[in-house]
């Protein structure tokens, strides 16, 4: 993969640059960069994946909610001068309204724990605000992008925050996607409330249930984890900003958390709270951890409802066939007709995927050290990437296979007509082993459990029949085990 | 590895058998035996791993209680003798007393969704109750192990039902010994509250701050994994007993799982709720997902822990040397006088182990189908094996190491004193450029930040003590920023 | 899980100690142990998993090996006199017949990179060499177990050579069972050679193959992995015996190395060599991470491969039914007759389990830090028991399940007869469109592609027949596509 | 993430379209478009990730070569007319040369395993070749994608090949990369090969080495893995073109399987090998499997020689400061002159993201089912990104980070000279215990070992200084064990 970060020599005007100093020297900055010097030694140093961050809106957008409230409450606070915290906050505002994006550069996997986007946020807003107060960019002695803009911050308060509120932001996404998804699931529940299947323990043929009462499941599943999903949402609500460099506040005033804070749930709208210990808040990578856990889980029952559809839909003629998922494409490039279940298996992907990415963030959350996580950012990308596709997944598979499915409701019921698995519903008049006895007879000479219990005389037809009647045999009822 | 199961071959008597017969056909079974020909099979179906059930004496102690009152439900709907009922609920106190668990001999890796496991449970409820009756072992035409001890149930319900009772008291166990740890941890804190040290970030020095605001925040991590810990076990109160086969309560009666939740309730005193879709609830693995990854949590943040207690005590001579863990073994067979941190690496392992048993039950739990998980026995396996390691782990670290651990307080003062990161203090006051100059200057020269800038006239030397002072370094303060 | 190594409280003679110290002071160790005082130590600071390394007789038999071949090599340089020599070799020759086992009693889980598992090799070799002199146990004056059993070593050459020896040990028994489960399959493959049957691909009926060929891939696939497992096998013959506590050697005589490398070579019968760069080798894990990924690579397939058989024979009446697998036990508590796959349910559980192993071993293995990796125990643990069950796993699915497997051979015939698949066979006759065409129309009428095309008069039924002829479906012939 | 694939609806010309269809209807495609009606629906059908699969060059590529020899093949045995082949060939010449790469629209994560990367490829090149031969794209009666692109060819033979293929190219730069690393460290070894240090084990000061030692070992690990992915890469030689649907050459010349393997051989320059087993072949992920934990290893080692590297260069002052890593941006957006280690930083982070794509290519390979694994795209897509991401983090770290890491000698030299861990190698000399006691008491009264040996007469001063001569401490001598 090519790196997209624009670059100095690529640059549309190569020819215009302004010149911008750092600890390591000077360097020419393209004239029309809002980003400086910090932003292109990142592009430089992290020419990993050609990824910017720019391709995660949420977190730019989140950034700039923070750098908002950080500029209102050191206004209030008297740090501040009235006409910079105006410029810094209009020149937000802008980037939350989805300008700028593209000047997000750096890339998504990088060293230095944030410092890198920060130092990009710092310097796109100190460069937009410059303008909003006439002057040029690069003037740094009217707006300083760090002593201006990150006034009492630090990358290790601001950018967890910034990655906390873009999670939440990303994860309202998938809540409405998986809610979605959930509706057809239950919408074909109660479309197969009557369709009367074999339900499978073990992949063996096991007790007749409703097809309704499978679909209602996978509903249920997505209501469950929907509410995890709240939950570790809720999670991520606590944050450190304020904490500076390590969370002792040093060089923050006082109240500048508390002030911070509700300038920023103000802003987003999202009830934010100070962390009660902030030193703990700025290592601890405790909610993403929680959060990767819970989106794992999702996947896991995402990836096993996929496996049961292509289960059930396996055919059309050597297989259950039990179902038919919609046709979205030609399914091979030399079986004519061949129709395969393509949208599922790319939900199961999605769903390995995330599984993986668990792993990076249990790794990275783990090799943090001392006072401070320095591999948030991979954390921060595989979080954002997961809920992107699980979004992607839940959509399509609710849009483009689960509202198209159909029953094949005769071969249904044909299989639980023939099936042994009957002899279970006459445990409890027959008993296990007598029981037993008919099952194994009928799967040695293909007869019906139905004809082997009357040429035995084990019941009275009327008695079976009440006891195989559909009503009895997908939900509990007193006449089974009291007749 | 060899298996440790009892074999009718190498019974103590061995010449004295009974016989059982099953579908496949007749089996001897020692007669000192209270398990039967269920177990015997799987016994030999299954020599993975050498560990009988029995090793987790919380899983058979879940099964009892869950015969048990299974068995008093099954006696108030008139469904069980009350004779029988006894018989069975007094076998199954003995075995929740910790008595016959040596008769738990299946593996605990093994097929069949936990089916030998339950029937395991059934042939020594019903051997047992036998004898109480006065019967014979094996006699089962008195009392069966299938029609009795199993009447209504079906080990898709009794046996998560069991794992999920299993889980919580385990949970206990570990909640508390995760307690005794934060309590460790939290008294370390308050023991070096005045310790000043230097912070770090991506290892390197940044900021003051105190060794009882880095212990602090050991303790509150533990808090907050606690809290989550006890959160994932209320999502194993909710239990799919009286589902029967697949969730359909075919052959229960329609009052049975109610009636059999509220004695299991009763007898456990755990507060317990049957799940509102007992078909989603029979398949569903999540709540052991989310367990498993709230475990995962927990041992990412115990591994960060204790590789900062190593990190902290690297030395005694060439190294960080902040703190002392006590010797608690020689470290070295070469190297006299070494002694080593073993006990947060031991620790360290434990979170390895629980992290890699984390992947295990994602894997088991995807690949469940359809209306039953057939790999719920490796589920409880690793989860039941996390949560002993963890617990052994957490009582080890607080009562081997951290309560031992003391402080270099003379180097740690002289390293802050000596720390270019007090630069930062200054940035409120002199600004981010010129506090980069001088820290530069300090790296360069070797002097220190207090002596240049003094020698720079930056700021009186009575600003600069109050700003570097103990008090102002190590939390936010108004003096700093109002100066 | 309680412990189950002995302690002095609850050994069997517990009024019966002798005295020896540390550099923690004095401790009663029992008089009838051969572990001295490090291992009581041990015994106490790691009381993890309450498995005792004796439970990896592999391991302790390859650590009695190279400390009987360090002896050697001491006595050869002139550093061990020729009687204290002659009494470690005849107490290690005792060990490696499987003698004393009992007393390697430290946790699998420990910390301190395998020193006490060291430790406790030096102190049974020690006192049971004294015993072979004529002295008491703990007589250290006379024999020592650092002095002498340990002279010129480290536990970091010593451990890591006896793990690497045991793995190949292990392995070499894994490899049998893996031909044992290979020969299984290649009989199959054979019996079932004229079976025709429809393949499938993403769970669709596809084109025709013989089950012959479906289980002669089974069969290739152990096949490969046996010479992968033969290749990373390979890689733990180079040791670092010699290279004492980093790798530089120091304390080691310069000859040590080969020579000690020879004895060990000479006692196992493994073609060992010595590392290249002692320092490297004494810290890398790569051997380590080689053999998981190779072993996760086998659990990877064995897991495919159960999972095929598994559905392969889902029914007996509502699934694919192709195959049968023999029976070995009652399926189920409450469905009586069901007969479920259990033997390949449990080879995918073990199968989960060497997948979540290769995550503790790579976790383990990135967190060692320098010279040494703290972490080798939890490694050695890890792979023994990935060994170990994979080993089982393997001889149960052969005997217990792939023997007894038979095809239903009418059905299968039965299913590629009314196959859309066949259409495939056309293209090269009527191309894609057109069979695209009589494709969709089968599907739809459910007519056979057989009639379509004769009633559409698109071949002759003399070329028909020869397209459709089993030869060749199952395998390229020039007929199919020169005709 | 939005989308970046060209839509009809926002393409340059969209009135402009030509009318396809497929099987499940007409659609307009773009008329600029040189791919077709299938990649339009495989678009639509997986808005996933919004990465499209021209993001891997080497893929596209590969799948090129693979349809340019396979057109080769067809037209040698006289299936393919010569203008037609020509055609082909020389748009997949077009393709190799870098061409077109933007029609390759799909995205990485599909369903479909494959096929709608290889209708996408058999689509453009289609369109292409018709233009060579003077007509129109869509003209497909012309030249048709399926019958004469795909002519004897599947997705399941052709999709793993061109896999397979662009592995191989892309292992080839990491093999690159990694030797320029290589070379870094081994420069490093020579420039600080006389550089006495102390190592440390368990993070505890052990014994001496030189800092030339150290680096070496990075070096000869690196060495060790590239060895280990040249072995993995040959795995990826053996391929399955011809073996068509499932493997069994269904409509594939018997011939052609491996004429076609000849001339995709003569285009790439790689040696290729037809499978034994093509049914085996087909299913099997073993070499992707193998491949990806070799890149595993890979990020593992990588990751602790990061480890190693941020640790050694902890300070500047509260550290160890052995090392100094080159500073290439300023570190902290609060702290002034804080230079971190941001290039292995970001290479952990490479690494972490490398083992977590393992466990996706883990689950991806476990979930095939019977002849084929669906899942192949997202094992391709995390393979290639993976190694692209390797290979940029070790010429990053080469170039960025280890050439220009000074040593502070001074520094080293010191914490050699008041080390404890000298006691060591008195060991021979005065025996363990006395070793020990000496240790002891300079780890409890600062003084230095030598002192301590002096004043208590236990070796001459001469017999000392020999003793702990640097030629003596770092690597093995006959003097220290004979003296």
């Amino acid at each position: 993969m090519t790196a997209t970060v624009p670059h100095p020599a690529t640059a549309p005007d190569s020819t215009l640059f302004r010149s911008e100093h750092d600890l390591l020297g000077d360097r020419d900055v393209p004239a029309h960069a809002y980003y400086g010097v910090h932003t292109l030694r990142a592009v430089e140093n992290f020419p990993i994946t050609g990824t910017p961050i720019a391709a995660y809106p949420d977190l730019v957008t989140a950034l700039a909610a923070v750098k908002q409230a950080a500029a209102l409450a050191n206004r209030d606070l008297g740090l501040l001068p009235g006409d910079k915290a105006d410029a810094i906050v209009r020149a937000c505002e802008e980037i939350r309204a989805g300008r700028l994006h593209d000047h997000f550069v750096v890339d998504v996997i990088q060293g230095g724990a944030g410092t890198s986007t920060n130092m990009n946020a710092n310097e796109v807003i100190a460069n937009r605000a410059l303008e909003h107060l006439g002057h040029a960019k690069g003037d740094y002695r009217r707006l300083h992008p760090l002593e201006d803009v990150n006034a009492g911050q630090s990358t290790n308060d601001v950018y967890p925050t910034a990655v906390r509120l873009s999670l939440q932001l990303a994860a309202d996404g998938l809540l409405e996607a998986m809610e979605v998804l959930r509706l057809a699931f239950a919408a074909k529940a109660e479309e197969f409330a009557d369709v009367l299947k074999m339900g499978r323990t073990q992949l063996q043929d096991a007790v007749p249930m409703t097809l309704g009462q499978e679909f209602a499941a996978y509903a249920v599943m997505l209501a469950e984890d929907r509410a995890r999903l709240e939950e570790a949402r809720a999670l991520l609500r606590e944050i450190n900003l304020g904490g500076t460099a390590i969370g002792t506040g040093l060089n923050a005033h006082p109240e500048y958390p508390e002030l911070a804070c509700r300038h920023l749930g103000a802003i987003t709208g999202v009830p934010l709270s100070v962390a009660g210990d902030l030193v703990e808040a700025t290592q601890d990578m405790g909610a993403f951890v929680q959060l990767s856990g819970v989106l794992k889980r999702i996947a896991v029952k995402l990836s096993k409802t996929c496996n049961d559809l292509r289960l059930l839909s396996c055919g059309p003629r050597a297989g259950l066939a039990e179902i038919n998922l919609p046709a979205v494409q030609a399914g091979s490039s030399i079986m004519p007709g061949k129709v395969n279940p393509v949208i599922p298996e790319v939900v199961n992907q999605v769903a390995f995927e995330v599984i993986g990415n668990d792993v990076t963030v249990t790794m990275a959350a783990e090799s943090g050290q001392l006072q401070l996580n320095a591999f948030e950012p991979v954390i921060a990308h595989s979080l954002l990437k997961s809920i992107a596709h699980l979004r992607s997944g839940c959509l399509t598979l609710a849009e483009r296979c689960v509202t198209g499915i159909t029953a094949n409701r005769e071969h249904l019921a044909q299989l639980v007509g023939q099936s042994i698995g009957l002899a279970t519903a006459l445990n409890p008049h027959i008993g296990y082993e007598k029981a037993t006895a008919v099952a194994q007879e009928a799967l040695t000479t293909g007869a019906s459990v139905r004809d082997l219990v009357l040429a035995k005389g084990l019941l009275t037809p009327e008695r079976l029949e009440e006891i195989l009647h559909p009503d009895n045999l997908a939900r509990p009822h007193s006449a089974a085990v009291h007749g």
